[in-house]
């Protein structure tokens, strides 16, 4: 006990309000298994095992199934958030992840957000086609058997739903958790067919600079990208995590443009017209762009930046008495090669920040996990990280995106987001 | 039609029977359209555009499941092979990962192999328990709520079944697809606590050159590990892709051993005890050792080596007429850093080589995709893989392996594959 307390004594702060160095978590010796596990059992431990509890005492003939589903005791592991929008068209909402409960970086596929403007097409995908034309040579229609003979690329990827986050925007902190707040990000393994392997079938005309994608929902969702986006690294998606794209998610196909708005990533992918300019199509007029205070709006502003969030501790979880937690979350960048630099954590409330160490791989515009240590001491804290990419770009405070975009943005805030911690552990959203 | 013709006659052949390089999937131009797809339409595609689909005339309110599932037009993407063996106690089988029908290469989980010995303990999370017992200096007992505070690390890691792929040992080639031949291997994001931090509270005495892993299912599955791989880079792993691992792998947690045999990755884990020696467990003496055919066995043979299989086509596809195809697989290996350098494909048996593209990321002991066009002039062909990693290693032939092994070496078979097409296009497994 003595060693124990002599290195709780000597541990290294790094930042304000009990947040240890990163380092901490790897040297912590017997003063972790005394602080953290507290389960120190006699050295009689042989003479008396665990229990024996009763699934280990009979066999079962469960485990076969075709397709597997997560433990029951998992029930609650589920999306949440808004569903179906209250007075709007059938099939306008959205579920989000619940980004509290899960660890790693890859996100199920039964958990990915889903954004939807009238529901799920019951697209049978034999009948499915997609049309490449407009400023091209050759207009060519691809069905699902011709593009699987394509060579296609597989990258892990984060999607970021545009309006993710976006009640940041609101005058006073919506009291909800990070599902609803944040839990429009997600990251997959995404295989595809290059769409500039595609257009280089058509061959594109010296005027057309910009596309036009359309989906076969019933919205007929449609949106304009660059030129030069597509032909760098945009995809025909066709796999998700392995297998075919969920229905939520564009089954049997979608625009996937690494680190852009998601909505940009047109799901059923119908067409695909090639044009000289933007289109301008309702969904990019009437949502999706941000309104500036002066009544001017920002079109076409399509690249995710810099961005992290913390998702343990949040809204939806209390902290059981002060003591030593693992702060973790997420960081992610659309800009640049979308590398992950460097994530940093404050416990006060912004005044002093500390690096976190990073815990999972970092690849090019994909989801990194981030954790910390930190000693709370019972007191009001207020928890907040941010972001830093290969571009040596900072995720900006909320009190700075406001400046800029006023109110009214509605799209797009990558800013910082604060949990501020009570003396009761409860956890809440502010603005600090 | 001029040029695509001369296009064609300039393909590079880089190795016999049709084999292409592999640039040439970047550098098809019209011809790839024509060839490939075939579906050229005229300039008045706008004129006459495509069909307005059934689902795009009326919107939904679908989509908004808790937890998501595939298509209902995905419906035979299932798991297949053994299940319950027949005349086994319950719940001793394995079903396998349909791989002809996946891409990229993380694995879905619920699509994710399975190989039990007692079928799915039904195991309640608040009461499981770790115990870490033996040559320590502090015996301790984990639960999932003390894990949870502890250092985590995130990885994406193959897991291949030391069993996968033991039909090679037969004398002749069984009649079965990739799925029952190969199906036991996976890939995905998996997250937990390095067992060496946990060992370091525990303090391991120095006598303690092993460990002993054991399940909490009723076959108490148990393995020896040595000491110098634990504290390399073991983890408890307790989340699978995000969210906690699935019954089938090992809910609550499992132990992770990056590269080695499956079997011992054990799941339900219960209790690790550190020993001097091995312990020579049932399940390391009656099964997942190698039998030779002198009558010795090779015993804590545990690293799987360089290995690769051609996943499309595969005996469950079928060619449908001569033509230009894409050859597409998986590479991994456990040995050294566990690096794939190079796949190489041959469509003659083995008399001629080419090197395929690497169409996923690599990253250490993961599977990695890759993919080489190939044209199929309607006459039998042997088409087979070979995976080199970082140490220089090239995947043995079945001769070489057989050679060395004998017929009764039953397990880590890591042999070339050999698939044969024949002028009907059909795909079957055979020795080449």
């Amino acid at each position: 006990m003595d060693r124990s307390k002599r290195w709780l004594d000597e541990q290294e702060h790094v930042a304000g309000n009990g947040l240890l160095h990163r380092r901490m978590f790897l040297t912590g010796g017997a003063a972790m298994a005394s602080t953290l596990a507290g389960y120190a059992v006699s050295d009689s431990a042989e003479a008396a095992p665990l229990p024996v509890e009763p699934w280990m005492k009979v066999p079962t003939g469960d485990g076969f199934a075709p397709y597997g589903q997560p433990s029951r005791f998992e029930s609650k592991v589920v999306r949440g958030g808004m569903n179906q929008q209250a007075g709007a068209p059938p099939g306008l909402g959205s579920i989000r992840t619940p980004l509290h409960m899960l660890n790693g970086t890859i996100t199920p596929s039964g958990l990915h957000f889903v954004r939807l403007h009238s529901g799920v097409p019951d697209i049978d995908p034999d009948k499915h086609k997609l049309l490449i034309h407009g400023l091209v040579e050759r207009p060519l229609i691809f069905t699902l058997d011709a593009l699987a003979k394509y060579p296609m690329e597989s990258r892990i990827y984060f999607l970021e739903c545009g309006g993710n986050s976006q009640t940041l925007y609101n005058r006073d902190p919506i009291k909800a958790g990070v599902t609803r707040i944040h839990g429009q990000v997600c990251c997959s393994d995404w295989t595809g067919v290059r769409v500039s392997t595609l257009l280089e079938e058509c061959g594109v005309k010296p005027n057309g600079r910009w596309i036009v994608a359309e989906g076969a929902d019933a919205a007929g969702m449609a949106r304009s990208v660059p030129m030069s986006k597509i032909m760098d690294d945009a995809l025909i998606a066709l796999y998700q995590n392995g297998e075919r794209l969920r229905p939520e998610n564009g089954y049997p196909m979608r625009l996937f443009l690494p680190g852009y708005q998601g909505n940009t990533n047109v799901k059923y992918l119908r067409r695909i017209k090639v044009t000289e300019g933007p289109t301008h199509t309702r969904d990019e007029t009437s949502r999706y762009s941000i309104l500036r205070p002066d009544g001017k709006t920002v079109q076409f502003y399509l690249m995710m930046e810099a961005k992290s969030v913390i998702t343990q501790p949040a809204p939806e979880l209390k902290l059981q008495g002060p003591g030593l937690y693992k702060i973790s979350g997420l960081a992610w960048s659309g800009r640049g090669r979308g590398i992950v630099r460097k994530v940093e954590v404050s416990a006060d409330g912004g005044k002093s920040w500390a690096e976190a160490a990073i815990q999972s791989q970092v690849l090019p515009k994909a989801l990194v996990r981030f954790q910390i240590p930190w000693r709370w001491d019972g007191q009001p804290a207020i928890l907040q990280s941010r972001c830093t990419d290969d571009t040596g770009y900072v995720q900006w405070t909320r009190a700075a995106m406001i400046a800029e975009r006023g109110l009214t943005g509605n799209y797009m805030p990558n800013c910082i987001t604060s949990w501020a911690v009570n003396p009761n552990g409860e956890v809440s959203h502010v603005y600090a």
